[in-house]
């Protein structure tokens, strides 16, 4: 048996009783977190074309909701939307040691055919642990090789929403097997965009969710797929990892929870900066600094953040402003934090931003870079204007299961997210959310 | 300025008059040879999957036809089910050196399009060959390294959609530019499907279309793309090629036209398989073999041959047979062809035909692997029953551009197609075809 037939078995086999109520609690949670970052990108540039794309090539009505303008459509387009919409502000979660952000491609996904199949609050979640659970295993299978040239979020993320909507369509073992066959050989999406800060990070996370439903109806349809194509000679490892580690697939199945896992974000910047972010604020309140009082900034940091923001010195735009190190450490010291109305207002203004900026600089650190993925340390070493050197550091950046939000900080968070976007009915959605395991129907 | 930009300058200046007058016949010509193994797969599985999919997800009309149940959807639909069509039967082109099969990409977005943009004839054409220009370019760029793993007509038949879409929406070079990293980031197709025989074939030519019809509507709406998505370190070929050859990218733009080196398909095999069989024929007919005068056969391939074909021993399905070496050469030997109807009713019925299967064996031949793939020669060696050991050999297989078939031979071969799948039209069609230049309008 192949770690992949044994990953099919369970996801298979997986219950609503078989999970814990940690996990549903936390999945609920998650869907709020989700919910929040997709709707804070209403009308931001590129999330209307999408719209316009769906309207045009969709249909006019259909069973599933387009979130960011209320229009419905099919599940198809409702997924395409809704995952475009998801990541852009980046305040999606993240899963640490896959490098993964399951919820922008598993919940659109699900989303849009628990709506089209006319599915529970139940089975929707059973839906997204089992897309969560997958994905993630599949994500630490690839590798750090696979990452550093391949977005892990589209290329992994087709196999998670192909998963979740499998679950929703009650596969047994060899259909999960054909649907991760048929998701897998659709499995794209490359880092090269992020030095033109080109737009297809949501043209990548669009096409995973969509493109992984397509996986899964088209199985139940009866298409068939390779049954190896994680591990096969010319599967996804083969073609697109050099340090593939299989055992990854079917790790602790049923008693790991993968899910429970993941990271919400707290900073609206990418993860690769919070680290940074999170130690130079230690520093910062240890030591009474102001930003005036900084002559220069390292930053020790592993590998994937230098081939992840490595390329952006002077952002341009504010999603670039969001992989600028220098722009993320400056909104930090100059106005403490960097949420989403800090990138739209002053990351690409705020003169003492800029500066800041100048000052800082990435340095590859073998004790950060041995610890990456697993966790992400956040290493800083300051020199100070009147000649010291300072250090801070921390071992949990906020937002990671072990410096958590909870429900009242989540809800905060969601509430900074509609509001950025002047979107209403937070109250309400908040409260289905926390319900969301009552709901006879998943209509939001 | 880089190979692509290169690229991307000759296709946003190329016009209609530019157009030599053989490459315009020639591209009516695949045109035609195209639409017959579109319509030849009416009815076969997995194409009503994919006929399904399109009506639930799209909408109920459209300025866009369905060839295979002339319903209308969306150009995107339209686009989705036409490709998937069109390469079921094995009868479609094939570009040698770029081992790109360009018209099961090219013509499905690029019809869908035209329909849905209200394009004449004229404006098709050149969209095509624009396709076909580009498309054979990036897979010879991709090279050998890449084949070996993935589909290039998936991968690469994503950037050649996405270029003839973006000819009739009329880019500028930046657009050009944005449009192919669009196309670029969504490209993949694995070849693990092979060895289980399994659909995902069509799934990538569909794909292919779809997504490059998509990335081009999506830049026309105004979606930025990676610059360099083919040659940069974080793009194509950094990730899935290990002998990418930039300078194939802008290889005599606009004076070498590589749509007139495309091949058409004789047998309805795997081109791979195309070489020996047109060897066998010649050895038998020149000995006055007959099939129960052959002990073993030894075929002498190129490598690529090996990794496409080395997987089926004893095909299951009509379309495995297709990618059978001794199959084929069953067909040959004891028919005397393998065309679509032999494969549907004696590839795996026949007693002869599996007899002689199991005789034939592949060796990888260093002359034919190092003239692979700008030639595919063809090398048997049979050994007789009565002892003798004979040599076939041929170096152009029926259809190549040196041992094309003329227009005559065509409309025989698409008669033949529509026959297979009892699709009336066949007159009109061909006229359709040979007139395409002076139609106002693309509706067949």
């Amino acid at each position: 048996m192949t770690h992949t037939q044994a990953l099919a078995e369970f996801l298979a086999g997986l219950r609503y009783e078989h999970l814990p109520e940690p996990v549903l609690a936390r999945t609920e949670e998650l869907f709020l977190d989700w919910l929040g970052s997709a709707l804070a990108s209403r009308g931001l540039h590129p999330i209307p074309l999408f719209e316009r794309y769906a309207r045009k090539m969709g249909p006019a009505d259909g069973p599933s909701q387009v979130l960011v303008n209320g229009s419905r459509s099919s599940a198809y387009f409702a997924a395409l939307v809704n995952a475009a919409s998801s990541h852009l502000v980046e305040q999606d979660d993240l899963h640490n040691s896959s490098v993964l952000h399951p919820a922008t491609v598993v919940f659109p996904a699900a989303l849009a055919a628990a709506q089209d199949l006319g599915k529970s609050g139940r089975e929707l979640l059973l839906a997204c642990v089992a897309g969560y659970e997958a994905g993630i295993r599949i994500g630490e299978f690839l590798g750090r090789s696979h990452y550093r040239i391949f977005h892990t979020t589209a290329t992994v993320g087709t196999l998670a929403a192909a998963v979740a909507v499998g679950k929703l369509l009650d596969f047994d073992t060899p259909r999960f097997v054909d649907c991760l066959g048929s998701a897998g050989t659709q499995a794209a999406g490359l880092w090269e965009f992020l030095r033109d800060a080109a737009d297809s990070k949501q043209l990548h996370t669009a096409k995973a969710a969509a493109d992984g439903l397509l996986a899964a109806y088209l199985t139940a349809e009866g298409l068939s797929g390779a049954k190896n194509i994680l591990e096969g000679e010319q599967g996804m490892a083969a073609g697109m990892s050099s340090d593939a580690r299989p055992e990854c697939l079917s790790d602790r199945l049923g008693s790991r929870w993968a899910l429970l896992e993941t990271s919400f974000k707290f900073h609206a910047s990418c993860r690769h900066t919070h680290p940074a972010a999170d130690a130079l604020l230690e520093l910062m309140r240890r030591e009474g600094l102001e930003h005036q009082d900084i002559a220069a900034i390292t930053t020790h940091v592993h590998q994937g953040a230098i081939d992840v923001l490595g390329r952006v010195l002077v952002p341009h735009t504010v999603h670039q402003a969001k992989f600028s190190m220098g722009t993320v450490l400056g909104l930090i010291a100059v106005h403490g934090k960097a949420g989403l109305t800090e990138f739209h207002e002053l990351a690409l203004n705020d003169p003492d931003v800029a500066a800041l900026r100048d000052k800082v600089s990435m340095r590859l650190d073998a004790e950060v870079d041995a610890a990456y993925p697993a966790r992400w340390l956040g290493r800083v070493e300051v020199r100070s204007v009147d000649g010291r050197t300072l250090r801070g550091a921390i071992d949990e950046p906020k937002g990671d299961p072990g410096n958590g939000l909870n429900r009242a900080e989540l809800e905060d968070k969601f509430r900074r997210l509609l509001d950025f976007s002047a979107t209403p009915g937070a109250d309400r959605l908040i409260a289905r959310a926390w319900s969301l395991r009552d709901a006879a129907s998943v209509e939001l």
